[in-house]
């Protein structure tokens, strides 16, 4: 089953807004075990939009348009798609009235413009919307040609019905662009649809496992190998490389997939063991707060040359609150003595980014915040401020905690930004590997 | 001139990653004064991406190819754009060098995969890479049909040469997949090669305004008419909402272009002053830390629900240690007392979240740190936490200067993340109030 999604909009190209259908309805996807095959997305304009729609329904077996139905002068997609499939518009009463039911639960009159809303193509199965006044429209085109190219080039469907997936049926689900209302509209009615329609012949198993600490091209020396009979059995294996970690993705189709998938990872876990921080969607941070949490340990932050990035991830968990303490971004050697009792004579001899300076910051944290861990991060994050012994990129991460105390020595050569993010994830990388 | 992007994953088919390639490089674009006319992602297979590849080529002057440069199995774009063009690939050993460097820099072997990354089709233009090890490749394809489709299906290139776009150059740009890498490589090495291969004929100015603290519909009420005699001269305007910022974009084309934005961005900074906060790609945080080098003033930060987020996004400008002596997350209450002097009477009579915690944790912050200006957020980012009088998203801002101390009360009901990140936008607004 080849699926396209097809998103339009000016603004996309313009680079205004980030387009995040893209991601969300592949998941919808992945999780019902279909793979998305292409998508697109193009400007708001009669000629890109009748195209592209045409170029998807020649290669797919079921294409998702988003946008493109509201109801200013530069939706067109309703328009464009009723005439591209020889369509009369017709008025929908049901549609109408609850756009007017919306506007008069908000007092206000309903502006003439979104009459347009209520317009449907002949056949069209409408998708009703809760959440705001544009249907959705889902249309079945047959494979015996009833389904006509009129989009005013006079062109014959040749090339859509000579097409390998042409001679099963195919379906056009129009979406309304808005995140609150093209999600529940996908999940409440779309999703039912392609279950009745599209009953899946070889289901699909995914599995990723996300590493840390480990280079792309060593994590595939290590597993290639070993998972060879796998792959001969259908194993798929996807390799997705970022800063400082390393996704590898099982997958594998048909009846025997999920076996195939499971004793992959199960040779994946053997393998790299503990550089396996976590699973599908799960972030490092997700997994050190969880990990905490369950070992009821209180964790506590010291950071310089990453500036709160630490505390600023470990606080985007919900639930972190129960585990986090306090955080100390001592950028000044001032607030290094005072807030973490760093002392003077160690930095004047060791320099504030020093083994013994992030040794001293991360006891101090533990000491002042009563904290069970105390992590501490001292580097120089560039662009200046770097020596011959100490290079810009060099950084000094501290743990301290009931066991005492270790420090590593790293060197991240990365822009300012992405230093932060890689100094980080390695000192949520040495917590996690410690509580596991 | 048509450009599109193609980008190459299955990790976005699966919907595991979010795209954000597509929306920085049309932005980039735009500044150039280009619109992206397509959009296309498809999966790592040999199939999807040469089909892709033909097909961009067939419609736009300029394609962009991103991932797929990695050393790993997955990684096909290398040879299949060699294979479809009918380039031999050739190993780079000035590349090869730079990939060996560095691995020796942070003392690991070079794994035997990574050689792939070395090798270049014959004639492409090498495009280095000092924030990875994969090079990006441009290659000009001639008109005269030097450029040979030898993809394996021996089909002529008829269908690439007899499209309207056909007859002038081609440029196809091979770009590697990290944003850490691709960015700095397109804006040091692409924007130039297309100023040089592409002169616009109709030059195109661009200037965006970036207001914070004024709706959308507002900042369009007050300037539309006043650039009524402007926008009859050729002047764009577009407006682009973000979570508490809205940028006015002017844009002209055209010989008298520079002078129409020049005399719009005059009429638009008398009209909306001190709500401009800056222009271009300019963040507030840039802005932030600008005011306070050239003003020789010192900042300190007390967080609790934003949890560092403030102190990371002032720490990410070059330069912010200069003027940022230090912030400390108080999560806890105790971290409040301990390291802010909170009192404990004040924490019972009016609870964390309070304008009276605010104002202490502020005033103790530039205690503490001996700061200019010391900032303090207190509020509830959910998802659980709130009462009637103080519902989730309820926050206390505080700004204690030489000036006395103010606090601000907000409502930010947004998911836990775009919360932290909308709080530290208006409390950096609040300090560039004051600063200017």
């Amino acid at each position: 089953m080849n699926i396209e999604l097809l998103n339009t909009g000016s603004e996309l190209m313009l680079g205004r807004v980030l387009n995040t259908h893209q991601q969300w309805l592949c998941r919808r996807f992945a999780d019902l075990g279909c793979v998305v095959t292409r998508q697109v997305a193009v400007p708001d304009t009669a000629r890109d939009i009748q195209s592209a729609v045409r170029e998807a329904l020649s290669r797919a077996n079921l294409v998702i348009v988003t946008g493109g139905l509201g109801p200013t002068s530069d939706d067109l997609t309703r328009d464009l798609i009723a005439q591209l499939l020889g369509k009369k518009l017709r008025q929908d009463d049901t549609v109408l009235d609850h756009i007017k039911k919306r506007f008069a639960a908000r007092n206000l009159p309903m502006p003439k413009n979104n009459e347009v809303q209520a317009l449907v193509p002949e056949g069209a199965i409408v998708l009703s919307n809760p959440n705001g006044t544009a249907p959705g429209l889902a249309m079945k085109i047959d494979e015996d040609g009833r389904w006509k190219m009129e989009d005013g080039e006079s062109r014959a469907p040749s090339s859509i019905l000579n097409s390998p997936s042409s001679r099963s049926p195919k379906w056009l689900v129009l979406l309304p662009g808005p995140p609150r209302e093209l999600r529940p509209m996908f999940d409440h009615l779309v999703v039912p649809l392609l279950r009745r329609e599209f009953p899946l012949d070889a289901p699909f198993v995914c599995r990723t496992l996300r590493t840390s600490g480990i280079a792309e091209s060593l994590v595939q020396e290590k597993i290639a190998l070993p998972l060879g009979a796998l792959v001969a059995a259908g194993l798929e294996i996807g390799y997705c490389a970022r800063t400082g970690q390393v996704d590898v993705r099982l997958s594998a189709r048909g009846a025997g997939g999920e076996k195939v998938v499971r004793e992959a990872e199960v040779i994946v876990q053997k393998i790299l063991g503990a550089q396996i921080y976590g699973f599908d969607d799960e972030t490092i941070e997700t997994v050190v707060v969880r990990l905490l949490t369950e070992r009821k340990k209180t964790l506590a932050l010291a950071e310089s040359c990453t500036g709160g990035c630490l505390a600023h991830r470990v606080t985007n968990v919900p639930g972190a609150s129960a585990v986090f303490l306090g955080g100390l971004v001592t950028y000044s050697n001032e607030a290094k003595q005072k807030f973490l009792g760093v002392r003077a004579e160690t930095l004047a001899a060791h320099g504030a980014v020093s083994e013994a300076v992030a040794r001293e910051m991360a006891v101090g944290a533990r000491q002042q915040t009563g904290a069970d861990f105390a992590m501490a991060i001292t580097g120089i994050a560039g662009p200046s401020g770097g020596t011959a012994e100490k290079p810009v990129g060099t950084v000094f991460i501290g743990l301290a905690g009931a066991f005492g105390t270790v420090v590593e020595r790293r060197l991240n050569c990365f822009e300012r930004e992405t230093f932060k993010e890689v100094t980080a994830g390695q000192a949520l990388e040495m917590l996690r590997a410690r509580l596991v």
